[in-house]
């Protein structure tokens, strides 16, 4: 029989992990983007719940998952860990290679993770109703299923371009009690602010976060959301990786190499993190630990160590982080959701530190590898997973090389069942492999904010 | 926490439950569409394997499951058992209600659990490439899945309609492989005299089925593969009520209504014949077995128990079931998989016996309480998978009237991502409720052929 591991559902962890408080150095504070001045706590207060923003800021290594936010993930959690013993076979290397799969959630990916607690914690505080932003769909779907199961409305702004090629997303969303509008809309200034310029345009992200911001800072009673990035974010996602580890022991293996893909970084984090741990206490001091990017838009691999905003447009705070520049518009590769020109400040810190690494991979050779994966594994990966298998590929290929027996362990973030026309363009060849856009990124680099210490 | 029960991956079951050693009657013997003789096993080899014929006929209580096919299995068995609480207090029912949820399988539903053994048997006999009809898609996505795995070929003929609506479901047979031809085509003889006829047709299953008997007859190492009525299918799905016998246990519950959807039949075989068999050893004799149809295909509830060919053409073996008549064309309803004139001759006979009933509803009551569970318990269910949540949630209220505990288990077949334009529909008010088509039905079954005993 295949290794597969399943953990019981009392094993899904009580705890998130906080790595906060095991790094060697923490990102700088955030900052006003007006003011250009440090944060505080109360300065979020407006558009997030109090929970959130205590975790945004705690330094507690362990904090306590609610009992309300465990018996929602228990509908799709514990998730299997996998060994791929037939992709194995197929690459002929002397590597183990396992991956946690986090497609099972109802709305697909890992975003539920997070969506779920967010929710949770908005209702404590009285909130009746969130807004946010979604570009492909997948946050937008898991912060829809996350609400209603709390009884509180959800306001989704879906970039113009996405609502109308993914129309099934759209019904997802609104199947669970969400209302979603395609973005620019005329409700928001900034919305009408867009159309006034362009009637026609299909909408950015940018200028969808402005929107749900702007929502939420003007109705009473209504919180905004953010799908990664953010500390909260990444602890949510910290189950990921937690139950790896005691799928790991259980197969009596350790981690050699552990693998995500990396956009905004909850993904990566929501694997890496708990390993991370193990690698700053000595008891696996050697792990490698690696974040795959887009060649499109490598943040980590080729961007910038440095303050800059957090969206197009420099409404949110200024955050210490890798940056391409908040202007960079990253080509319009598949996979939607590692299109940010940001990263995580915690993921980008960690990188910046030396604990972990990043590559990046054009798209041709990602969906090349799903492909394989599709037809030894039988799971076919979103586009933005896809990335992570091919890092996974390349290390096993690696191995096959040096004839090292190493454990790989990467997360499966998600399936493609909302984006199998990207299947399609690949196998009609008409996928572009972007060139690194230096000089745009040169370009959005010459503009990063100052601030004040 | 919420009640999940979740097997280890050795318990997926090592035996296959075969009911004919069971039924206090079988049904009659097949008989040839041309000859109307009794069919032998030698009839059907030129299109099915080996392994397969013997399980149409066996009459052995429980047959092995290759391990071949147990560690393909593994890639999503054993499915979980859920509590449907949240649904429960929605009802405000005292009865318990259980899911087991098939939708985990990388195709989506529970066809895999047939399509890996069909491929499996096919193999071993040496046969290089099978075809096959699909209509929405289920089946072909499954067969294409499971047919990699052995490195044989997969043909599907797609219902032209379906295939043109339904890009993503051909996308993913091309990602595992398989060459998806939109039916009729021009590759067959009944393809081509269909399409000098009317060249614009959008074909029908009627017609699919044709293609691919016709292909698999004429090429050599070429079977044919069938997703559902026939004995086989129904015994490889009996894994399901085997595992939630086994779950139901564990949670120390005993069921008293055992519910599944019901099309060809072969999801509600696998969930209700190892209750049936409970039902007939006097272990369980009262528990209640429901197949839920679709009112506008209303099979076993007002069909005829009769012998009637398996598809429109008459190509088919003359099979005893219930059937429509063999040229009556179900409204085109959302629930693809549930349009089919007849019904597997195990499920007709049991029904015959009375030892299961039926019920039917029309779609959009279905996709109302698919909704509710939606919003409740997060899966977003299949149109056809809808049919059982409306009989299963028909039942809790009636336990609302009566103050009875009972515990209700139904099939939740698979989830609704390539179905999402069905919800559209529905939430658009635009679904049509057909009234029963009787005099349609009246006629056709007005054309029952005759056999010779």
């Amino acid at each position: 029989m295949p290794t597969k591991i399943i953990l019981d559902e009392n094993e899904i962890p009580k705890k998130w992990y906080n790595i906060q408080a095991d790094m060697p150095n923490l990102p700088g504070i955030p900052h006003n983007p007006i003011t250009k001045k440090a944060v505080e706590a109360k300065d979020l207060a407006p558009i997030f719940a109090d929970g959130l923003i205590k975790q945004e800021f705690s330094t507690e290594k362990y904090i306590d998952i609610p009992p309300e936010v465990r018996e929602i993930l228990t509908l799709w959690r514990p998730s299997p860990l996998l060994r791929a013993e037939r992709l194995e076979k197929l690459l002929k290397t002397p590597a183990k290679i396992y991956y946690k799969y986090e497609g099972q959630s109802p709305s697909g990916s890992h975003k539920t993770n997070t969506s779920v607690a967010q929710a949770y914690y908005n209702k404590e505080d009285g909130i009746e109703r969130i807004a946010t932003e979604t570009g492909a769909g997948q946050w937008g779907s898991a912060l829809s299923f996350a609400t209603q199961f709390f009884g509180m409305e959800c306001t989704i702004y879906m970039v113009r371009g996405s609502y109308e090629q993914k129309p099934y997303r759209k019904m997802m969303m609104q199947t669970w009690g969400a209302k979603c509008y395609p973005s620019p809309t005329t409700m928001t200034n900034s919305g009408r602010e867009i159309l006034k310029r362009d009637p026609n345009t299909s909408g950015s992200l940018g200028i969808a976060i402005s929107e749900a911001v702007e929502d939420a800072a003007t109705h009473e009673n209504t919180n905004y959301a953010l799908g990664s990035v953010l500390n909260h974010v990444c602890l949510h996602q910290t189950v990921i990786g937690l139950e790896a580890r005691k799928q790991l022991d259980i197969a009596e293996e350790t981690a050699d190499i552990v693998i995500g893909c990396a956009g905004g970084g909850s993904n990566f984090a929501g694997i890496a993190f708990p390993f991370v741990r193990d690698k700053i206490e000595k008891k696996n001091p050697d792990v490698e630990i690696i974040a795959s990017e887009p060649a499109a838009c490598p943040t980590l691999t080729k961007g910038l160590y440095a303050y800059d905003f957090g969206d197009v447009a420099g409404l949110t705070p200024i955050m210490q982080m890798y940056t391409l520049g908040h202007d960079f518009i990253p080509p319009s590769i598949h996979a939607g959701g590692l299109r940010y020109h940001g990263m995580s400040p915690l993921v980008s810190r960690l990188h910046a530190d030396g604990l972990i690494k990043s590559v990046a991979y054009h798209q041709n050779e990602c969906f090349k590898v799903a492909v394989d994966f599709a037809k030894t594994e039988g799971i076919i990966p979103a586009p933005e997973s896809a990335h992570a298998i091919k890092a996974a590929v390349e290390q096993a290929l690696l191995c096959k090389k040096t004839g090292e027996e190493k454990t790989i362990v990467f997360n499966l973030s998600g399936h493609a069942h909302f984006d199998m026309s990207a299947y399609e363009a690949y196998f009609n060849k008409t996928l572009p492999d972007y060139e690194y856009p230096a000089e745009l990124i040169k370009e959005s680099l010459s503009k990063l904010p100052h601030i004040e210490d």
